[in-house]
């Protein structure tokens, strides 16, 4: 357990303007500094332009009336509605680079008109009916921590919006240790369930790169896929029940039978989750757990390239299997394992041998493996072994898995450094058939190179193996171009555009939001659009739950039932 | 492979009356009458009442008028309308008791007014849309196994039926041995799909005890589970991409990406998957394959009692899991096993053994391996026995285990004989979390055993395990009463009652069709009917797709959109 100590410490909330703890912010040591400029060309700005101070950032008044926010205070009481700047502005995005960005730079104007802090489910759906009645968009708010716009207050066709911050709600309602199920709210974060369960013995086993701020109904609306998603699933995979809050009353489903274990209709409550507030507010959820691990294990693994990797991790997940192959299995392309390698002088060592062998863009592979019995891991070790010594990899040097452990939560914090001095970072990722796997890589690669242009990191690694395919994630920066938010939107389009145009799914973990909305559109097709509006107007006729974002809009003319809720 | 040889052979198709083959319709014998006689007091009727003839079935004259016939003919082509006899018999219901006993005594008011056989999804959507626009209810046909009414041509409030029977679209339309996937149509049967597929050595590995005439769009509609869902997953975890037909056009969704490794908003497929043919047709579908086994293995354990045994299989789930624990795991109740046992003397003798043991009531587990590894395989047992061992299991004759491998589709065929001498015959299943199994286990035993009185066997046993729970399979007979069809609907609804009130769901694989109607309805809840409703009248506005069944009817006052569509 001690190698997961970090798991059970809860972070504090984020800053406004960037990532957790200002203190934490990470630098990039004047060698990388040095590194980047010989290999890439890549210099920080002159000047650096840390983020305005919170009194300089420009904020709209609050367009809530005051019988609005009386009425709201009512329901909820004086002290849980907020109209304080620092509350608004703490609100007014999440974290992806144009959200930063514009707060960085002092513009509040997405600022939501109040901040409200429900008790409970019930007071969620007073809210939730009161909103609808007087037409005030509603934005469910967990840790804040999208990246695809998900939690922008957007007015959508209404004159105001109010931010619903749901961290009262961060009980554990219920422990079924027979079952190995917990009955929780949506407003708790990762550490704090895991330290109720570990003592325990149990597991959740969700941890994705957001974990220090990230809630439990944010994974749950957003389908999240935590690292360890060969081992414990994806989110959505231990969802036992839901309870959505709608203006229409609360619904609850699942919850009989272990996970899927019916045939009593369709799955709806697929249709709950993911749905990234858009048809309604979680308000409680029971969800799978497991049994808490004891035993670690972490290994590198070089390939001679990345789509040597490709089969390799094919055949873990296909040969290997679920309870057998790694927990954690990440494949670095060349340029990505470049960077990792250029950190240290083990690894500098390491990337000098690997060129002797004629190996020029090796591709590091780290794997971690969890267990409950330290025979049965070393077991599954050797069977993952065989596979990748069958497919040519060769051990690499242990630290670089180590070091990934260690700050596999750091990354954002990287990002706060990297804008302080002017460099535009941005994430994206997909996911596909392994079939499919080494066309989209390159697809997308190209694409993003070229629009970031020479001077730039463009790396990508593969992070989450299924049966059938593999996550494709990359990560690139460069200078900031004078614009940056249409540098922004020029490269996103592209590189969305030519996910869709390959076969990948727009968004394999970050969901969809604002900025995946158009992509997502197609990905479901006409009639799956007239699905997914058809359900929310039975649920939210009036439309005020996170407009703007996952639904498609009406292109063309409204029918009949569409036109009687607008 | 050879142990699987007759997963391979297509079976004739079923006769109208009955199950498969007449032939081979599975006499008790006269020893086990005896048994029955003395152990329960049940007898056969004094005279056998076997099926009618065909000739003397009443059959009501098609209402479907000559222009409607005229039009389908134009669509699918003169020989494949049909309004005959036969056809429009064989399409009168599934294989429930009720669809069966009406059959056998010569009740044929349920058959439909025509059978149509497309020949593609452009041909289906054409023959929806002329059902649309001329109000005829469609009921999508594929083996036509339903126990629950899901195919019987229910005409709500339409004047005419037909039956949509999809074995022509029976391609195995192209593999992607890469990723493992299939793209196949829904009239396939799965003995035709493993034929093309063990020799490439892929398996789909679905084997539910409908094996035999069941079709891959009938596993996909009703959220079907094989007994080896263990090893190779419920129907639903292995559904990559689904196209459905419906009277506003066709619609495909995932596809992209594997199984469910995307967060781009709501997994609508699971929308579709469970549909039971009241959204629309599948037209066709991707699967996610697996390794075909070539190594088997097979045991029988026993316990002092069926609670015991649970303790045991959910170490097995839960310790264990995915990949090691076996692929299918069968445990019988006190009396079910007693049944099993009673059929050969080395069962006779093991029953002593275990009454001089003190195991009044022992439970019989039977286990079953399936691996590509011998050495992997070995290991698995291993790791298996200690958890039984720590449960207080003890090996049991395997040849209990491999007559059950060896006659698991012929279960339908002894009901056959069973309905020609009298007897009442009927199963159910549920599912629920493992701290609930013990309670809802009693429960629904003592519900049927008070309708059916003492008189009659009622046995039970779980076959499916989750992390979370698993499933409760009984099979009960007695003698019939005056009014079988009555005495059917009593007990199924006392049953279905305490399965609901005791928090079980009401099918953990048989479906919802038109048995389960009511009570998946409290299932869902109101708002998720209305979820259901909303979809429905978004895909089919006329409402002509498999009347009666699934969809929650709506009983207070329809609201707008629902009156814009009636």
């Amino acid at each position: 357990m001690k190698d997961d100590a970090n798991l059970v410490e809860t972070a504090p909330r984020s800053v406004w303007h960037g990532w957790g703890d200002p203190q934490l912010k990470k630098e990039l040591s004047p060698l990388v500094w040095r590194g980047l400029k010989l290999a890439k060309g890549i210099e920080p700005a002159e000047q650096d332009t840390p983020p305005v101070a919170l009194d300089d950032v420009e904020l709209p008044a609050s367009t809530l009336d005051d019988d609005g926010l009386a009425a709201l205070r009512t329901l909820v009481g004086d002290a849980y509605v907020s109209v304080e700047r620092r509350e608004r502005i703490e609100h007014a995005g999440g974290k992806s680079y144009p959200d930063l960005y514009r707060l960085r730079t002092g513009d509040g104007s997405h600022a939501p008109d109040a901040v409200a802090f429900p008790a409970d489910g019930s007071e969620v759906v007073e809210v939730l009916r009161l909103a609808a009645q007087r037409e005030i968009a509603v934005v469910p708010f967990g840790g804040g921590t999208s990246v695809v716009g998900g939690v922008d207050p957007v007015r959508g066709r209404f004159a105001s919006v109010i931010s619903l911050d749901l961290r009262r709600l961060d009980a554990v309602v219920s422990i079924d240790e027979t079952s190995r199920t917990a009955t929780l709210q949506p407003g708790l974060r990762g550490a704090q369930l895991e330290a109720v369960l570990r003592p325990r013995g149990l597991t959740l086993g969700h941890f994705p790169q957001s974990y220090e701020q990230a809630t439990l109904g944010g994974y749950l609306v957003t389908r999240s896929s935590g690292q360890a998603s060969s081992g414990y699933g994806r989110f959505e995979q231990n969802v036992v029940a839901v309870t959505l809050a709608t203006p229409e009353g609360e619904l609850t489903l699942g919850g009989r039978t272990p996970s899927s274990a019916t045939a009593a209709g369709p799955k709806l409550i697929d249709v709950l989750i993911g749905s990234e507030g858009t048809l309604g507010v979680i308000t409680e959820m029971t969800l799978q757990l497991h049994e808490g691990p004891t035993e670690f294990a972490y290994e590198t693994w070089a390939f001679d390239s990345f789509t040597d990797g490709f089969d390799a991790f094919r055949a873990l997940a296909q040969d290997l299997g679920h309870g057998v192959m790694p927990d954690v299995s990440r494949l670095s392309d060349g340029e990505e394992s470049r960077t990792i390698l250029a950190q240290s002088a083990r690894g500098l060592a390491a990337m000098a041998t690997f060129a002797a062998r004629g190996a020029r863009e090796p591709s590091l592979g780290v794997l971690r493996w969890e267990d409950t019995d330290r025979t049965t891991l070393r077991r599954r070790r050797r069977q993952a072994h065989r596979v990748l010594r069958t497919a040519g990899a060769r051990r690499a040097p242990a630290s670089i898995a180590e070091h990934w452990i260690s700050h596999r939560f750091r990354g954002p914090y990287q990002r706060d450094h990297l804008m302080d001095r002017g460099i535009f970072v941005e994430t994206l990722e997909t996911a596909t058939t392994w079939a499919n796997l080494p066309t989209l890589y390159s697809a997308v690669r190209d694409a993003i190179s070229a629009e970031v242009g020479p001077h730039a990191v463009v790396q990508c690694h593969v992070s989450h193996l299924y049966d059938g395919g593999a996550s494709l994630y990359y990560t690139f920066f460069c200078r900031e171009e004078s614009d940056p938010l249409a540098q922004w939107r020029r490269v996103k389009t592209a590189a969305s555009d030519v996910i869709a145009a390959h076969g990948g799914t727009i968004t394999h973990h970050h969901a969809v939001g604002t900025d995946h909305r158009a992509w997502a559109a197609d990905e479901m097709g006409e009639l799956g659009a007239r699905i997914l509006r058809a359900v929310k107007n039975e649920l939210d006729p009036a439309g005020i739950l996170n407009p703007g974002k996952l639904v498609p809009p009406v292109d063309d003319a409204p029918d009949a039932c569409e036109a009687g809720a607008s």
